[in-house]
């Protein structure tokens, strides 16, 4: 992870052994936890709340706990979405809902949601309780909303962006804030620039996703493509092909939603492209990094700057 | 409900008003919610903190918000047990997982709980904090261990008993010490003394719940009966039965187990009776009705300990 300085890698290390080291007297919830944790993800939620919170060295450990509670909530988040979207791969391993059932992983996301919230009231600050159990209920008010567009296909430009704040950009938003608080509650403008900048990189980050899922080389992103589109989920890069679309087209755009098979990925990637779809999703996304550029650009402190600056680089670059 | 007085049946009325002033933007979202508080249970648990938080009325608007913090807990275990349970029918009405689809279970459960941790953050009180968060991950614990004990057959008394108070015990003994913590947190023996009242009052609870699935009377009930056995699950009545049944009793039990159909409810309960379930589940339940007495009769409070064993009363009689 080149993204990374080695000082948070470190750091990250540690957050993941304060993850890890939870032990679980039943045997099957040790089991389930040990197999959600055996990989870890891209970790830029932690991570930002670690940078965010870099000025006040002193607060080490309350730095790492915060950001394992979050990577704990988000890790939450994505057990119940399998069990929702039925998907049977994450992080390159089976889910729970896969190697196991439905009912473990409803259960098993309220186990860690619930652990997060324990290891919450230990950091005993109220300012980022509230935060946190905000935008906890954020993300499920945005995983609702998604729920609903599924198979409606007069969805607008301003639905698929609510979408993309609540699911994503709420938590980027949170973790930054939670950090900023930590380390100084009295510096306003810090604490609100950092978490304006979270707050687009996130939602950056999920059009970049969006994007990802219409792009051929699946090695490169390592999980199956186009899974949007086949569970019936509009996305950017369908919503501008269907805005440019002609009748025809529209047609056989709107056959794929919801269809597992019948297509070729190879098919219905060019019909997108052609209408333009990559193109202003590509747009979209600039767009989005540009305010996450600028609200960095206003953070005063150097190295959190450049910090901030490196992770939107890495966002906007990255292949998977 | 004759096992409230009138300035609970007054307070609870609060509670649900608090709960259901909740105005969502969603349509979705607010629909879902809707349904999901149309018709409120017995209302034990938020009753139990109400109680026993009754000595200082000068906290009534806190009191008020435990009390719809505990329900709301509550309330997103129930949406998330129906998606597990696959269940139809809650409180007379179609369950959120019949009426729409697990996902919206799974996520509005989610809501819910995100809710209740968002309104537990104002009452600021970081004791009650811990103990309602510590409760709800013992809630899903217990969860997650009665779903790994379906369809085993062996199955011991201790891993029932562990069972009852994770599912039900636990939230009835926190509902309890919240509730005496806000009232007077240097009384330690109140404490005490309430919330193991409410623990061996809620497993009571579950044992009594487990004892009226296997009544035949389902108008009693206002739901269907023998859902336990035909989930695969084994509580006290077969978890007796069997002990005392020989080679071909326990053949045609555990023929049961998880069949959906095929033998008549009577013959079932015939057999179960015969083999003294109901008679030892009974026994049982008195057992922890008297442990909760036990305790109750500690509360020095006359008013508290009177209504408490008024509870006591209820949970034992009651027919549904």
């Amino acid at each position: 992870m080149k993204f990374v300085n080695n000082l948070y890698k470190k750091e990250l290390k540690l957050v993941n052994h304060l993850i890890k080291d939870e032990v679980v007297n039943e045997t099957i919830i040790q089991e389930l936890y040990d197999h959600i944790f055996q990989n870890s993800g891209k970790q830029l939620r932690p991570l930002l709340s670690l940078i965010a919170s870099s000025s006040d060295k002193r607060k080490n450990q309350k730095r790492i706990k915060i950001a394992a509670i979050i990577e704990l909530l988000h890790t939450a988040t994505l057990v119940h979405d399998d069990v929702v979207d039925e998907s049977l791969i994450r992080r390159g391993s089976n889910t729970i809902n896969n190697n196991w059932t439905n009912s473990h992983g409803v259960l098993m996301g309220d186990f860690i949601y619930s652990k997060a919230f324990m290891l919450m009231i230990g950091i005993a600050d109220l300012d980022i309780l509230n935060e946190l159990s905000k935008a906890t209920n954020d993300i499920s008010k945005g995983e609702l909303i998604q729920l609903e567009l599924i198979g409606r296909k007069n969805i607008t430009l301003d639905e698929l962006k609510k979408v993309s704040y609540f699911k994503t950009g709420r938590l980027f938003e949170a973790s930054a804030k939670c950090g900023a608080l930590l380390a100084n509650k009295s510096n306003k403008s810090f604490i609100k620039n950092i978490s304006n900048f979270a707050k687009y990189l996130g939602i950056a980050f999920q059009i970049k996703d969006d994007l990802l899922d219409y792009t051929l080389d699946s090695k490169h992103i390592g999980k199956p493509i186009l899974q949007d589109i086949k569970e019936g989920k509009i996305t950017y890069p369908l919503f501008y092909a269907l805005k440019e679309a002609n009748a025809k087209d529209k047609d056989f755009l709107i056959n794929m939603l919801g269809a597992k098979s019948g297509y070729r990925n190879k098919d219905i990637i060019k019909k997108i492209e052609h209408l333009k779809g990559l193109e202003m999703t590509e747009c979209l996304l600039k767009n989005y990094i540009a305010k996450s550029i600028k609200f960095a650009n206003k953070i005063t402190d150097k190295q959190i700057r450049e910090e901030m600056l490196n992770l939107t680089k890495f966002s906007y670059q990255r292949t998977k």
